[in-house]
């Protein structure tokens, strides 16, 4: 069997966690189309987070730089913005190809065994 | 802005965390395609997880009544097989179509970030 000498197909190392994290997925999902950002209560919203949990996941990602967090005033109302980073994008579109490849493998198998269940020979 | 009065668009909560962590999407896709199960040592390889790490997954996808284990005896040697269960295929599947849809969520982000960031409008 030549396949279990092949290094290992399924360990997805690319995914990386700190994107993968469900949450966190929807964050940068949500930061990607927004180059001039989002804030707070809005990210809030399109993520349904609560303020301790994206401020928790908001954390993660600016320590791995992939998401910028600028606080400003609007009057007396404190503003916080939310980006991605250069680098945080490019991670995220490296994190998506790998994403592509799971979907793909996934349905590949998916389809695979349903024909090798099947009583007709393919 | 009525995005923001929709349901969070961006939640992904269909995205099963038991199915979602990276090593049990890898053991997932793997047994997706083998209705006649894989072996502990392919499964491992093909992961590339060590045997702890494989043991404690397994046992999670167990839990969940996504895997089912058979231990068994080839002459004197101890045989472990891993099968996805009906309730775990269908789990799969309802998780790659969130999964799908994250791709495309992801992908129309970055493509209308881009174009967002172009001198010409579009």
């Amino acid at each position: 069997m030549t396949k279990s000498e092949a290094p290992a197909p399924f360990a997805y190392d690319g995914l990386d966690r700190v994107i993968h994290e469900k949450a966190r997925l929807g964050v940068m999902t949500s930061l990607a189309g927004k180059p001039k950002g989002l804030g707070f209560a809005d990210l809030k919203r399109l993520c349904g987070l609560t303020d301790g949990n994206l401020s928790r996941h908001l954390q993660v990602l600016e320590e791995a730089g992939f998401v910028r967090i600028d606080k400003s005033f609007a009057g007396k109302r404190p503003v916080t913005t939310c980006f991605l980073t250069d680098k945080g994008r490019e991670s995220f579109l490296d994190y998506l190809a790998i994403l592509e490849q799971v979907v793909r493998d996934a349905a590949a198998a998916s389809k695979r065994s349903l024909s090798d269940l099947s009583v007709k020979p393919a």
